[in-house]
């Protein structure tokens, strides 16, 4: 079992217009609405790979009681007085336009709920996933906060998350997975061997660097693994990231080789490209990808 | 007792943002969310205006489910399968953006029940005011069949709506109330006086044309009325309408002479633009202005 966390879910609304006109009425030719947020998509993917996973995260407001009644995951809610995020993505003529809302900001009493109802749902879990953004307000230490809870009862732990919530993770002995641009932004690194340098100093137990068409790297104290992208994936690379950590979750809880684990996120990442909405993975593509094959 | 009917309800959900970057991600500062719609703003302003007013609309879907519990008028809703539309206003450094849902599409059952829950609400009524657009899919004619249903009960109707379904109030013996853009639109018409003659000659009682700077005049079969607007009033012109149809509404309902009726509605309306919201007015100024005060 695998346990993902997402400190800031939102609802996902998706317009389709045609030519975007800004400062003028749009009409609205499509609406997609489904729960977003980082750790709701890797748990997605993990359920589409038939690993038992199950989502812990906050709902409140309406915007919650729609995730609650929406979400096609198993999960624990924690109830917060405050109203999840919606985030919009306007698809027309040229590059998305995404307006994303603040969300709500949680009270100590509310996170403290947040650490009781986690180390429950811990019991007899492989893996902690934390991934995507905290909300306003909330102190980058609670990532390591969750992480010790999670080392406390003997579940490793995997962190997708930047900025000082990246070093925080590091600092608690995580395995983290920052992408090129959020390794080099968190660490005010020049390049990415020595951002990952001062992830392992603080602490990190394993730095996972996604590269984008640059593939995969796997930092350990004692060397680097890499796994090439698989060549001539074009489509949507939203979600990509999180079917990567998906990949690197299912291998890592089940104690698979490392380099096997970066097989498997470079091929998820792959088929995560192939399918329009973030999520979602062609899993018939990610089996061939996995035996080699280019798309 | 007015009741408003609103076809179309939605939630009208305001972003304020920093500088609009259209094409990128753009971080929202300040969300709004209010009940909407034409029909729920005039009756917004009668219940200001201290007239008993009670809106008749339909509701459906997690929008409808928020519209009821944050209407702060009376209502009668009348369930449907589909869900309310939201409408996403962006205000940030240009011209507002905006992003209209579409809506649902109502059921003929659906239709039936409404109008059998709209002929129950009018007894007792000495207006109905039909204001907004119609849903997806839905036929003109419908705005007809609502005005005969409150003749056939003695109630007179007041609609402002535009293009066939303009027409269809027309034809169906209702006070309309377009404005001037609206009015060429439907009749094809390219004058004032042409369109209005289309519309007396279908059938309409009174066809009173909001002019925005340039006041609103009032056409029966026997001749025009005109009264200038407010002079000097600047501020947010979203809502004016609506705010001079509750006028126009309040002194038609209590048989009030049609020269008021015009003054009460140019100095809502000019009250309303006061004030930074659709569906609140300034009551103060409304006063000032009824008595010959200019902004």
């Amino acid at each position: 079992m695998i346990v993902t966390l997402t400190p800031n879910p939102a609802v996902d609304v998706t317009y389709r217009i045609g030519t975007h006109l800004p400062g003028d009425t749009n009409r609205v030719l499509e609406v997609q609405r489904r729960p977003g947020g980082k750790g709701v998509n890797v748990t997605r993917v993990l359920a589409a790979l038939e690993v038992p996973a199950r989502a812990v995260l906050p709902l409140g407001g309406d915007a919650g009681r729609w995730l609650g009644g929406a979400l096609d995951v198993p999960f624990d809610a924690v109830p917060i007085s405050g109203e999840n995020r919606t985030t919009v993505t306007v698809t027309g003529d040229g590059h998305p336009t995404v307006y994303a809302e603040p969300g709500p900001e949680l009270s100590e009493a509310e996170w403290a709920a947040f650490a009781r109802r986690l180390a429950e749902g811990l019991a007899g879990a492989k893996l902690l996933v934390v991934s995507g953004s905290l909300p306003r307000g909330a102190a980058p230490d609670l990532v390591a906060d969750w992480v010790r809870i999670a080392h406390h009862a003997g579940v490793r732990t995997l962190v997708d998350a930047s900025g000082p919530a990246l070093l925080a993770a590091a600092r608690a002995g995580a395995v983290v997975k920052p992408n090129h641009a959020e390794l080099l932004a968190a660490t005010s690194a020049a390049d990415e061997t020595s951002g990952v340098a001062t992830l392992l100093r603080l602490g990190a137990q394993l730095v996972v660097v996604s590269r984008g068409a640059d593939g995969i790297a796997a930092y350990t104290p004692c060397g680097v693994l890499t796994v090439p992208a698989v060549p001539g994936v074009h489509g949507n690379p939203t979600g990509a990231g999180d079917a990567a950590t998906a990949g690197l979750a299912a291998a890592l809880a089940t104690g698979r080789p490392l380099l096997e684990a970066l097989r498997t996120a470079a091929a998820l990442g792959a088929a995560a490209v192939l399918r329009p909405v973030a999520g979602e993975v062609d899993i018939p593509a990610y089996q061939r990808f996995l035996n080699g094959a280019t798309a």
